[in-house]
Parts: C-alpha cells; structure tokens; sequence
C-alpha cells in the first residue's frame, strides 16, 4: 500500500568507503527472513547519534548511548530485527551487552566498540543466543556494496526497503552520502526515526556532525508521523568515514559545511518521507505547511494537530473534503490567544476557507478534486508571524486497523 | 456496536419539574428524524455551563457564552443535530443570534434568553429557515415528561440515546437530577462533553452551581477520549429549577451541597461513561487508572497518553495482549523525570510489568484471558508519589475508520 514509493535498485545505493555491511537470517521471530545486520567501520571512522526521548527507551538505547560516551571509537553496528528489547528490564540490557561482546569477539575489538540497535515486538525476551550464532553469517557477508539487503535486514511492518544515496563535490574533492531507514507505525520521532543509519565518506570532526545530523533530524524525522506513536527504540546514527579525498570540514560557517549538511537534511527527508510513504496502511502522501505563525513552535503544534487527527486521517483516506476538521484540530492545536478569523485554509491551490470561515468562492467540487490526489498539501496560514513548519503524515485507513489488530499474529 | 450500552427506558427517566422539552423533525441535515430540540424552562431556573476550548469554537458556543453573561435569565435553549454551524464565520454568528430570536418570539421572550446549540457537520451553512420552520411543532410537544425524545432529537453518529435520573434526599426535601449528553466522535472533551443538559429541581445560588459543575465535569466529561479530537461544539449545561420542596443550598461545606455535588457526579460520570460505551467502532470499554503518581496533572497525562494510542486502541480492538504498547505510551507522556524502573502495570487483577520491565511470573495466558473481555481496567502504578486518576476510554477498530470515512454520505 505504500504511497509512490517503490525498493531502490541496488546499483542507485553508492558505497560509502570504509563502511562494510553484512546480513543474515538468524530466526530472531521469524524463520528464514534476513533479521540480522553488522556494520564494520574502517579504523579513523566517527559516529554521531540522536535518540528516543521515550522514558521507557530500549536496552539497547541504554547501552548505544553508553558506548557512544566511551573514549574508544565505535567500529561496528549490530541491527536485529523482530524483537525490540524494550520493557525488558535487567535481563534486556544483559542481552544488549552480550549483543556488544558477541560481535566484538568475531571482529576482534573491544565491546564497547559495538553500538546495539534493536526494533520489533516490545516487552518479549531477545533471543540473543539465536542473534549471536547468527553473527559469523554477517561477517562473511560484509561488503562496501551491500546497502540494500541491509535496508532489507532492518523492516518490520516495512512494505519497502528505504535507502536513498547522494553524492557531492566539494571544492577538494566528492563525498558520498548513503542512509537507509527503517519504520512504518509507531512512528512519531521524538528525536530520530525508529531507525536510521547514514554514511558518508566526508572528514568532518565529532561536533560539527552533531551539530549537522540535529539540523537534519529537525527537518525530516522531528517531522513526520504515522501515528502519533513515540516508538522506545528510536535511533539515527552518523558515520563518516572520513575516507573521500577532499578536505576535512571544519568551519560551520564554512560553504562546504552548509553544502554537506543540506545535502545530509535531503537524504535525511527523503528517508522520513519514505516512512511516511510507507506508513502503515497509507493509501495517500500529506504535506502539512503551517505558515506565517509567531514562532515555529506554534506552527508545529498546529500541523502536528492536523497530523495527528484520527477524523482528519480518515478523511483523507476516504477521499471526503470534510475540511471542517481541519479547523477544528487548529483551534484545539494549544494555542491559547489564536484568533481564528485571521486563519486561511488551503487544499493545495483552493482557497477552503478564509478568515476563520469557509470561503464565499469555495465549491466543494473543488475539494473533491484534490482530496482525491495522492499527494496533497494542506496549506494552513495562521497570519500572526514571519515563522513556518512543515510535517508530513498518511491518511489512517482499514489497512492500519488490519496491521495493529494482527501484528504479532 | 455500543459496549454494554442500550437506550433507557421512557419510565427511568425522571420529569424535572419547571423544565419542558419539545422536539420536532426539522430536516436539518436528513429527512424524517428528529433533529431539533427546544428546552423551556420555569420562571426562577437558573443556568450554569462549561464550553469547549477549541479556538475553533462554534457560533452557537459565542453566543450561548454571551446570553449566560446578561442580566436576563435564560428561559429556553435550543439544540440542533446534522450541523455544527462551525467554521461558519460571520454567517454563522448571524445563523446562531436568528435562532434565538426565532426562539424568543415563538415563546414570548428576548433573544438573550435563550441559549443556542449545534452539533453535526463543521463548516457548512446553517439551514436556519428549516430550524425556524420547526420551532412551532417544538412548542406544541413540550412537556416535562419528554427526556427520552429529547435524547433522541440531540444525537448524530450515537446508536443509543444517552440519559440517566437519580433522586437524592436531602434533610428538607427530595432533589431530582435528570441529565442527557450525546457524542460518539470528535471526543476528548476540554471542558465538557460534546452536547450534555442536566437538569434539576434543587435550589442553589449561581456561584454553587458553578462549583458543582466544574467539580462534576472534570470527573466525568473531562476524563474521557474516543479519539482524541475536541470538539468546535462541547457544551455541559446545568439547569437548576429550584422547584424542590427542599431548603437552598447555600453552603459549600454543608453536607447538602456534597451530596448533591457527588449526585451530579454521578450522573455526569454516567453520561460520559455512555458516550464512551457508544464511541464510534467501540468494542472494548477501558478504564486507565493511573495511581501514586507525584500530581494528578502527571497521572492525567499518562493515562490519556495510553487511552489515545492508536496502537494500545487496536490492540484491544484485536484482543492481543501487546501491552509493551502501553509501556512505549507511560514513556512518551511527557513525564521527563519518570524512573522506568518504578513502574508497575496490571490489567486487571494481572501483575504484567514490575518495575519497568516484564513480570517473571505474567503469563500470556493470564492478558489473553483479560483481554477477551469487554471491559478491561488497565492500572499504572508510578511509585512516585500519591496522586491519581482515572480516564475512560474504547478501542479502534474497523467500524471507527468505516463511520468517519463515511460520515458525509
């Protein structure tokens, strides 16, 4: 059901030099279904990361954020799938551990140079002694050329693998870019994505990737959801290999910072858009542009709203124009002094309503028409400030009901 | 498909002396049903209410808010089903004051004596001429003896007419209270329900009135959630008759005025419980009950956090005990400071989660067998402190998508 939105071919995902990835089938929930990915990093690579804020975040959040803080670089990933190691207590941050030391052991590095990501069914047991016999599998499978049985590795609900690549020249030399992610419900990001791991060959130091994955976060995880659903396993890691000829970036304000972290924001959204697209149950693809609003706080309180209504979603799936909710989930959005006659309402180009009240020249005709597109963009100006955001979601179908009702099934 | 939810019989519901109800088929929205109500009220009925705070509030609310400020008491109210007359502007103020004064002149009394009501779809014009039209056949079915009708004439995508009495005995003389309330959809009331009238004989200063509604409505109408979306339209009025052969209350201490206050609670909690029990799709009635928490703000959040999880709703929709969905929703409430591993979940009599994590003795078995019921008590228990509080809520299931993907048609 996925929203324009096909698997990328393989030969679109570029090799990031230095960044090696390996898959196997290790029956973490299901038999026979690739569930176990490791990321090798070449000596010299750096990793930066965002993370859930849920208070009931994941073993292996716990540990991940641990071993981040450690002084010894990071040197490899370990990705399952089909359990998420979450509400687990002692026993799920044994589990995480041993995850760490299992994979230190077949490469020959130290535990703490293992981040653990884990994603799945919450509150259940890992089964961390069918994911450390699978390990050996993955390092035999490593390559540089491997990225979209990686992204195939790390779906759950997942229709489509999601992976996007892009490649820029600086002006000493080209630097790659290639991420994948992975999520299709419990999806509202409360920092990153369920999962999402980006690569780049670019030489940038610790705080200038930081500073560039938050701004990227900001703009593409921090704004979509599905369903309003703060996942306990969410992560989006950085590496950079710093293995690309052109130079080290070191000055924010330089032009090749702001070039590399445009270019990192745009395959970070693509990727956000691509969870989007694959929400669970998605028949349509919905942009939500707040504008003019007092502060960007406010307009992604308004477009969040507007995201999250269970009557407007529905709405929208069945192709009504029943924009009347829409209005209503702007007044109720939290913004105590809005003054809804100066609100103008947009269906893509139709002008639905005007200063607070359906518009004289609206005809419902002209609803209906974009209602029923599959990409639309609801249009919201709230005429009291300089300030917009923009956030994107899926329309909430039988589909989405269908997959919650049977998910573990 | 309401949950253990079926129409009260003409008989239960009490007449409250020196209110009259009339209803007629006004062919507001659709033909042949009964979709206009009037309410008159005696010489000496006083009139308190609490509206929505949607920003988005409808004509009828601005202009119910202001009649309650006049000098003049109210004498009648008026309430029409299939349209909200909101997001209506100007027309709409226009609509909502013409409603009044058709109201007055048929009764022989001034238009700020009357309150408006609406309810039904948003942003479409009031067919005001069809209501005026239908006032003459309201006069000529008043009758204090006419709840059931009344309840009947308010409802929109309700299955069941919603009213309950009780009668209260005071040491001077017996009380009456009859309320009505309807609302299926669009529910998480921010101060009330979506349409709900309580009436009743007792005598007390506004001021108490007041008191007792707002105490009455945050037990009741103020903890419920059918999907999380508030209303343009929410109105709870109380309406005090003072034709009871017993005393005034006067006092806020005195035990009359707490035991017509928790009567009223009563009836309050009965009448949003049934709104519940008959949300759109509901199969499951739940009750979230979140104790020994630090506030009730706190407690408050995370039991609404849970009760508008989309994926905690479908699970019980589906019978499947995935409670690690109620763990990620306790995380994502917004409780920064909460320790996890304090955290203890029941469902039911059943010990799931003990501090934080999966209780070694919970068995699968034992949350299938809870969750197979039609109501099901989820308990969070914070271990921080001792507030607590109780929300209301249904699940999600197919028929939710089904009714609002259809509500126009």
């Amino acid at each position: 059901m996925a929203v324009n939105l096909s698997a990328p071919r393989a030969e679109q995902l570029l090799p990031v030099s230095g960044v090696e990835l390996g898959t196997a089938a290790a029956h973490i929930r299901k038999r026979g279904r690739l569930d176990l990915l490791l990321i090798k990093l070449a000596e010299g690579a750096r990793v930066a990361g965002v993370f859930t804020r849920n208070r009931f975040c994941a073993a292996p959040v716990l540990v991940a954020r641990a071993h981040l803080s450690h002084a010894r670089p990071i040197r490899a990933l370990v990705v399952n799938t089909g359990n998420a190691n979450a509400g687990t207590g002692e026993q799920g941050l044994s589990a995480a551990r041993r995850t760490c030391s299992e994979a230190a052991r077949v490469l020959g590095i130290a535990p703490e140079q293992v981040l653990p990501f884990s994603t799945g069914v919450i509150m259940e047991p890992l089964p961390v002694d069918r994911l450390a016999a699978g390990l050996p599998a993955c390092v035999r499978d490593l390559k540089e050329n491997n990225w979209l049985a990686a992204a195939t590795a790390i779906m759950t609900t997942d229709t489509q693998p999601k992976a996007v690549s892009t490649r820029l020249e600086l002006e000493t030399g080209v630097v790659t870019i290639t991420g994948m992610a992975k999520g299709a419900g419990m999806i509202h990001p409360d920092m990153a994505t369920m999962l999402g791991f980006i690569a780049t060959d670019a030489n940038l130091p610790q705080a200038l990737m930081e500073q560039a994955l938050r701004y990227a976060t900001d703009h593409s995880f921090n704004a979509i959801t599905v369903d309003g659903d703060t996942s306990t396993n969410d992560a989006l890691m950085l590496i950079a290999s710093a293995r690309s000829r052109a130079d080290e970036i070191i000055d924010a304000r330089s032009a090749s910072y702001l070039r590399f972290r445009d270019a990192l924001t745009d395959v970070a959204q693509r990727l956000a858009q691509a969870i989007v697209r694959d929400g669970e149950g998605a028949t349509k693809f919905i942009t939500v542009r707040v504008e003019q609003g007092a502060s960007i706080e406010e307009c992604r309180k308004v477009a969040f709203a507007i995201a999250h209504s269970p009557l407007v979603k529905t709405a929208f799936f069945a192709s009504d124009p029943n924009l009347g909710r829409i209005l209503a989930a702007i007044g109720y959005a939290g913004i105590h002094d809005l003054n809804v006659d100066h609100v103008d309402l947009y269906l893509d180009d139709v002008l639905v309503a005007q200063r607070g009240g359906r518009c004289a020249a609206y005809r419902e005709a002209d609803g209906q028409r974009v209602m029923q597109q599959t990409e639309i963009t609801v249009r919201v100006v709230l005429n009291r400030g300089t300030e917009q955001a923009t956030v994107w979601t899926c329309d909430l179908s039988h589909e989405y009901v269908t997959i919650n009702a049977e998910y573990r099934t």
